[in-house]
Order: structure tokens, then C-alpha cells, then sequence
């Protein structure tokens, strides 16, 4: 009996479901839920989760069934997810934004038993994917008013809690992201990932059942999720926003004391603008509405103004963050009580502290796999730990650092070579300013290795010198062979090297597939 | 594929063995333990935990074998448990204070293949122990200096980490508690329900790797263990003290900047006494030590000064405690994110909110099962909750109270009286100053319910007012049939009601077996 009695077994499972049926106990006057005119309390919430299970039980799904939502943000979606806890099914938010044919490939992907859609504003291009796809299963209006509708169907249905023991391992959200040959994959997020990385969320940013979390970043990236989820595991108030509006934002703020929240860069400030006379109390998340950076205790983007520079390190099909700067150390802070990381090479060996590896993670806030990717699950997963196809190093003080990204390699001869580790060697060199390390084609070596730098003003350097620092400081292999001097490099809108016009633009090419 | 990728089942495997490797990655230079002149780092303390775990390979020791721990506090106790986390067996400190008899009871309870003991100051009983116990397994004495001792053996292991994948929900302390009918039983805890339990901890009573915790309190408590595991979690430094000392435990804070300890009332006087001038740095715990209250951001025995009275419902069996006045409400506060709690009856059926019933668990923190007590298990769990024989009731704001212990129970015709929930009302009378309920033996109905009650200085009420005041707030039955009016109660040394004494004294007896 090395896991005890077998009945305890079962009275030890515990996942997203068991923990709305306590608030519902435990909160029996407290709001859980607030979208436009729509107020909920917990016993209100689970009891249309409860109609909506049932619904879909006599639909036919099950445990392991797919639900996609093709929406923007509501408090439907939530319920969706709610409801596919107690049946043991998953839900995949999908990004509206994406084009029919993209979304008409998810669907053909993930091939989902029910799809929950919405007209207002986005109808168009999702009936467009709809006839795209070659696969269909039943939609279901989340908008409509008619008897075919959600809140039709809603009404229609038993609201007696399905109460089905479901494992909290259960796979709940389904996230499409890591498109590494131009096509995305699901990540599975289990139950247990969702409501454990909650306590270290709720530990870190000071989530408690007074938290009022305004859902404004959109709901199919994980990072506005994290948060959703904190603060429903500890009975607190989730806002929804269809989508982003800086005055409706700033109404909610005062109404509803927002206290965390997800908004990025331009938002806010637009926010400031609209609130330049403290026209609006934003005192619940702002401690200082005048002061010239707002700061919140949520920080979640890398582009985000909130707080402090947001030290963490993480990747959706980790559940978000394996490091945060709050567990101590420099660099992304150091590793979460729920997780592993090892710093390993190619053929999964240790590297050393202070050497360059792809970072791996193990621990129960893993993802359960890539929905269908058994070839990728098996490349990924086979040395017994995640590899995140991110590079990074331990610092001297135990704690993580990012390199960049693993993805684009350059190959040279038998040596994978990486470009993020050769850009942050040369942006060590006193007079960089920046740069971009590509490869270019080679007859006998396949690829060689060319960095493209920008000088600070007034600074220069020799090829020959950067070429010896880089030498002098990993192996030898890895140095650039040809060094070209630039006024500025391609950028994208978001500020990372556009890496396909360096290409184009420097002569790159030959990359070997990963 | 419902819970995902098989692969990615074994990555997300994560235990205590595991939050451990990881310090040693991400905690290069810090310390874990501390006893007396023994400072390990995580590096240093892991390096020991694989040796131990290879001897206990060695000698046999596999997933579900048991370690019974016959000493005081130690490091060395904690070494056993991280060596068992690592191999997946179990760790059973004993209360090192019980009689021979008891003591000798366990070891043929609990069979342990090998045990841990200590010769210094209580050597002599427990050898005593061990020639009155039928069954002997290997014993290897912790403090000892020969070639069979605790140091010599792990100094002849292999320091290789065994790398073996255990199951989180592998038992890993067993504590003996509930000894219901003279009999304790051996609860089993999972690495899982230790692991998510140190979270919420952490959480509310601020607990990170700037930790220092003070482990005062005797371990085979799962109230002083909550801690440690917490402190553990996060990366914080353990300390150990063979028993209680108030000098040496101020040493101890000032010199280690103790963050968290587990002191008992009596100590803190003592220790306020050799205080008084300030001898010692007592800030890192007490802010302000001159302040005529103590208090310490770790708050647990109900008799503790530190802070307020501190707010939790719990028990040995569910991991500690099941809910928080951190988490809000009244009573004994909200029922953390890890478990539900239901208010039953006998039948499993639940009560109304306000109304007394048994307070039944479910989630991850609760035990897996009383080790060999198929039986009780059943009893216990035959409802799908975990029965934890305590009395409590639903306050309106949906948080839970704590009335009493329901194990006292007096039957009066086929109706089970719980004394705990008759004295709760009769306490409310204002006349009341302390009362006690017993069940008196009766030909026909089995037992009556009796009241013994103090009145407070100048009040009185006569014993048909009380029965009306029960008769008027509860079933009928439950009623006294019979007032006593005394000075005093006899009460145990923690101040607990001396039920036994109450029996002899004014003719209880004719209980039932629960």
C-alpha cells in the first residue's frame, strides 16, 4: 500500500472543480464573477457551471473532450472552464485576431466536440473559418438569444452539480503557442498545474479573496491567466472586459477597487491621459494616480510599466513561470518550490554554472504534452525533463538567466551554434551598441557564423578585435567569422530582432531545420 | 490520452526528494541546517541525504518502507525524511517521551525496517522499549561513535544521488494520533499534501528563503513540522534544537537571526525573565522585545502568546490545517484552496449552515489512510470525505467553527449527544462560567446527560433555567437531564477539560465505542 488506504486515494483528489464547490460554501455572499451588467456570486457561478456540465454531458463530452471557445474575453469562457473541470474536459482559447484560415487550421487541429462562438464584432471571420475547415462538431452561439443559444441551452439544463471524481491531473487548458516550423501546438495545462502555480501567483503578487483581478489582457495567452486563476483559487473577484477600452478600464477601476490587473504599455498610457485631472480614483491599483510611472502589483509582459523590470523566467508550456525574482538571486530570479530546471546540452548532459545550455524543466506545473504531437512530445520530452528550446545559464548565486531563444540555430560543420549566446558575448564589448548574429550559407561547412553591429556613437572596433573577444570567451567555434557594421538593425513592433530581414538583408540562409 | 502525453506524466512527477535537488542547483552558497556546530549548505546537505538514501537502499529499504525515529530533535531527523522522500519510504518520529510500554507498542505497530536512536539522555528506556517489543528490525543509533553508528555508515555511502522517480503521493511521515479507543494510529502523509501545504504556510505567515526557523517545538508535532516544511520549501534555513532551552534558544536567535519558531507559553516567560535587560538581539522575531506581548509572525499551539489567538481549524490527519483566519470570515476562518469541508451528519447527509455536524475533508492535504487500519480507515472514509470526528458548524459569512470534539459521545436511546456542542450552548447562558457534559449511565436509555457547572462570581441560575435553555436551542434530547453546581473543573495541564476526572468525580460512565 505504498500510496495508503485506496479509499483515501480518492478522498485526496482535489482539482479546479472540488475548489469552486468550497467557494460556493465558503463564499456565500462574495462576488466571483463581474462582466458588464452581469454580477455573480459563488453559489451563482458554480450554479451555472453546473447547468453548463450538464449540458455538456448530454452533449456527449467526456472526460478528455475538447471545447474551443472562439470569443473575446467574457465571464462565459470562464464558466466554459469551470464546467470542463467538474466533466474532466479542456477548453482552448483561441486568438480572435488570427486570420479564418488560421483559424479554420485549429479547428481541423483540434477538432473540438463543442465550439463556443461569438457574433458581436468577430461573427464574420470565424463562420468564414467555420466553412474553411473540413472538421466541424456542434457550435454554440455564446451571444445568441435564441433557443439554440447558450443562454437558451443554459436555462434548459439540470443545475444539480454532475459531482463526477475527476483526476486533477486532467489536462484543463489547451493553449496553441511554439509555431517552430510555422505551425502552432496545443499545450496541455492540467488541473493540478493551474491550481499549484495559483499558490506561488497568489505568494508572489499578494492575491487574497479582497483581490479585484481585471481580465483586460486577452485570455488566450496565458500570462493574463495566471492571475484569473490566482484569484479564483483564493476566492476573489475576476473582471471581464471583452477587450481593451482605457476609459471603460478606468471606470472599472474605480467601481469595482480593482487591485490587479494586465495592461500593457499603450494602454496605459492612454489611461494617464484620460486621467491626467484624477478624473477617476485609481487608488486600488495605484497607490500614486499622479506619479509619472504607475506601478502594479501584478507585472506580467517584459514590456509592461508596472513595478519593477518583472524578473521571471517561463514559457506556456511550463504553466508561465519556473523562476521569479521574488524567490531571490539575480538574473529571472531563482526556481519555484513546484519545479526543476537544469541547464543541459544536445545531449542532455549538465553544462556548467556560468555556461550557456537549453533550459529544461521538470515538476507538476509541466504541461501534459502537445494535444496530438506525439513526434514532438517524444523530441522534447524523451530525456525525462521538458526542453523549453530556450537558452539560459545558472549565475553564480544559483539563480537563472535567459540567454534568448534556442530556435534559431546556426550549423556549422557538426557544431549547433546559437545566436542569442553570441549576441550577448559581443553586447559585452564597450563599444556595441547592438547586434545580430545570423548564419550564412557555406559549401563545406553548411553555415557560417556573421554578426551585424551598430556602434555606439563616437565608438568603433575592428572585426578583427570583436571577432578575438568572442574567441576569447566561449569556443572557438562559435566566434563570427565576418563582422559587418550597420547604422541600426530590423526590429519588429515589439521591439525583437526581426531575425527573417536581417536574413534577407545580410545574406542569411541555410539554417538547418530543428 | 486524457491525461496527456505518458512522457509528460513522468516529467511532471515532483516530490520532496525534488524541491531538494533543486537547492542544491539554486542555492549554491546558502544554508539549510543548523545544529549546533553542524552548518550544512544545500549542497552539503544533499550530498549527506544521498548517502543516507543509498545506505537505506542498501539495507533494503524501497517504496513504502518504514523509519521510525526514536530520538529528539535533530538534523538528523530531517536528513531521514529527505532520504526516505528520495527512495519513496516513510519516517515516524516518535514521541520520545512515552513510557517503555508505549514505546514498544509502536515499534510492533509500526514494524519499521529500520530505526533511528538515540542514546543520549534517553537511551536507557528506549533500549527498555526495545527488549519489551516483539518484533526488533535493525536499529542504528544517530549519535553514536562506532563503526556501526549513523556517521560511520553514511561516511561509507556512495554520494550519488539514487535518481529514483517517486510518485508525489508517496507517504513520506506517518504520525501517530487518534488514539480513539487507548490505541494511537499511525496517519500517513503524502510528499504531495507536505509539499502544497508548505505553500499556503508560506503564504500566510510570510515564510521565503530569508527564512530562519527555529525548530523548538518537538517534532514529532505536526504543528512544529509545518513549518519546517514550509522553511524547506522556500529555501529558508532550518534550525534544530535537541529540546527546549531558553538560553540557548535566545543564543540561537540572536546569533541566527531566528525569523519563526514554535515556543510554548511557559518558555516565553522564561525566556522574557533571562531577557528582561536586553541581553540578547531578539528583533529579527520580536520587533519590539521590551513590548509586554511577544509576538511572532508563526503562530501555533492554541496556547501561544504570539500574535492573536490564532485562527485555524486542523488536525494530524489533514495535513495540519484545513483552514486559515488569514483567508478571511469568522470563526476559524475560510477553507484554504486545497481542500472542501462539508458539515455532516451520521448518514453523510449535510447539515444547514449554523446547525453542528462533523466537519468532513476532502483535497490533497489530507492523510492517505492510518498505516494498518483497514478498518478505521473505512470508518473514516467510507463517505468519500475524510470524518475527522470534530464537531463544527457554518457561520453565515461561510466560514467554519470549530465546536468540539465529537469522539466524546454520550448515546441516550439510538441518539448520539455530542457533550462538546450541549456545553457550546449552555456556555452561552450569561450566569456561565465553565461547564463540563457527561454521560451518566442509565438502565433504559443507556446514559443521561448530565451538566457540571460554574457559575461566575455572583451569578445563578437554577437547573431547570438550563435545561429551558438547552431545550429551547437544540433537539430536545440533547438536553440535560441533570445540573451539577461545582467551583472548579478538573483540567489537564494544557487546559484542556479533564474529561476522565469529570467521569469519576460526579458518576459518568456507560459510554458507547465510537
Amino acid at each position: 500500500m505504498s500510496f495508503g488506504d485506496k479509499q483515501y486515494q480518492a478522498i485526496r483528489m482535489h482539482g479546479i472543480g472540488d475548489v469552486l464547490r468550497e467557494h460556493r460554501r465558503s463564499r456565500p455572499n462574495m462576488l466571483a464573477v463581474v462582466d458588464g451588467n452581469t454580477r455573480l456570486s459563488w453559489p451563482e457561478l458554480d450554479l451555472r457551471v453546473n447547468r453548463l456540465s450538464n449540458l455538456l454531458l448530454s452533449a456527449g463530452l467526456t472526460e478528455g473532450s475538447r471545447i474551443l471557445w472562439l470569443g473575446q474575453n467574457s465571464f462565459r469562457l470562464f464558466e466554459a472552464l469551470l464546467a470542463a473541470a467538474k466533466i474532466g474536459a479542456m477548453v482552448c482559447p483561441v486568438n480572435w485576431r488570427m486570420s479564418s484560415d488560421e483559424i479554420a487550421a485549429v479547428i481541423d487541429d483540434f477538432t473540438p466536440h463543442i465550439t463556443l462562438w461569438q457574433n458581436t464584432d468577430i461573427g464574420e471571420a470565424l463562420l468564414e473559418a467555420k466553412n474553411k475547415a473540413s472538421y466541424q462538431g456542434r457550435w454554440i452561439q455564446h451571444d445568441g438569444d435564441d433557443e439554440n443559444s447558450y443562454e437558451a441551452l443554459l436555462q434548459a439544463a439540470a443545475e444539480t452539480d454532475p459531482d463526477i471524481a475527476i483526476h486533477a491531473d486532467a489536462p484543463l487548458v489547451a493553449m496553441y503557442t511554439a509555431a517552430f516550423d510555422g505551425k502552432p501546438n496545443a499545450a496541455l495545462l492540467s488541473q493540478s498545474a493551474l491550481l499549484y502555480q495559483s499558490l506561488m501567483i497568489a505568494y508572489g503578487y499578494s492575491i487574497s479573496d479582497q483581490s479585484a483581478n481585471l481580465n483586460s489582457g486577452p485570455l488566450f495567452h496565458l500570462g493574463t491567466m495566471l492571475a484569473t486563476w490566482a484569484t479564483f483559487s483564493f476566492g476573489g473577484k475576476n473582471l471581464f472586459v471583452a477587450r481593451v477600452n482605457a476609459e471603460e478600464m478606468l471606470q472599472l477601476i474605480e467601481r469595482e477597487r480593482v487591485s490587479h490587473a494586465f495592461v500593457a504599455q499603450p494602454t496605459v498610457e492612454q489611461m494617464r491621459e484620460i486621467n491626467k485631472d484624477g478624473k477617476y480614483d485609481v487608488s486600488s491599483i495605484w497607490s500614486d494616480p499622479s506619479a509619472p510611472e504607475w506601478s502594479s502589483p501584478l507585472v506580467m509582459p517584459a514590456s509592461s510599466p508596472f513595478g519593477q523590470q518583472p524578473r521571471v523566467y517561463g514559457q506556456t508550456e511550463i504553466m508561465g513561470f519556473a523562476t521569479f525574482g521574488f524567490l531571490g538571486g539575480d538574473g529571472a530570479g531563482r526556481v519555484s518550490p513546484l519545479a526543476q530546471v537544469r541547464i543541459i546540452d544536445d545531449e542532455g548532459r549538465d553544462k556548467a554554472p556560468g555556461e550557456t545550455g537549453e533550459i529544461a524543466v521538470r515538476g507538476v506545473q509541466v504541461m501534459s504534452g502537445y494535444y496530438n504531437r506525439d513526434e514532438e512530445n517524444q523530441r522534447r520530452g524523451a530525456s525525462g525533463w521538458h526542453r523549453t528550446r530556450d537558452l539560459g545559464k545558472r549565475l553564480e548565486d544559483g539563480s537563472v538567466a535567459f540567454v534568448g531563444p534556442k530556435t534559431t540555430m546556426i550549423k556549422s560543420g557538426v557544431e549547433n551554434i546559437y545566436p542569442a549566446e553570441i549576441e550577448a558575448c559581443i553586447r559585452q564589448h564597450p563599444a556595441i551598441q547592438d547586434v545580430c548574429v545570423i548564419g550564412v550559407p557555406d559549401p563545406k561547412w553548411q553555415q557560417n557564423v556573421k554578426a551585424i553591429v551598430v556602434f555606439k556613437a563616437g565608438n568603433s572596433a575592428s572585426a578583427d578585435e570583436l571577432i578575438e573577444h568572442c574567441r576569447s570567451r566561449m569556443a572557438s567555434y562559435k566566434k563570427p567569422k565576418v563582422v559587418d557594421v550597420v547604422d541600426s538593425l530590423p526590429r519588429k513592433p515589439d521591439g525583437q530582432l526581426d531575425r527573417d530581414s536581417a536574413d534577407q538583408l545580410f545574406g542569411g540562409g541555410g539554417y538547418p531545420r530543428t
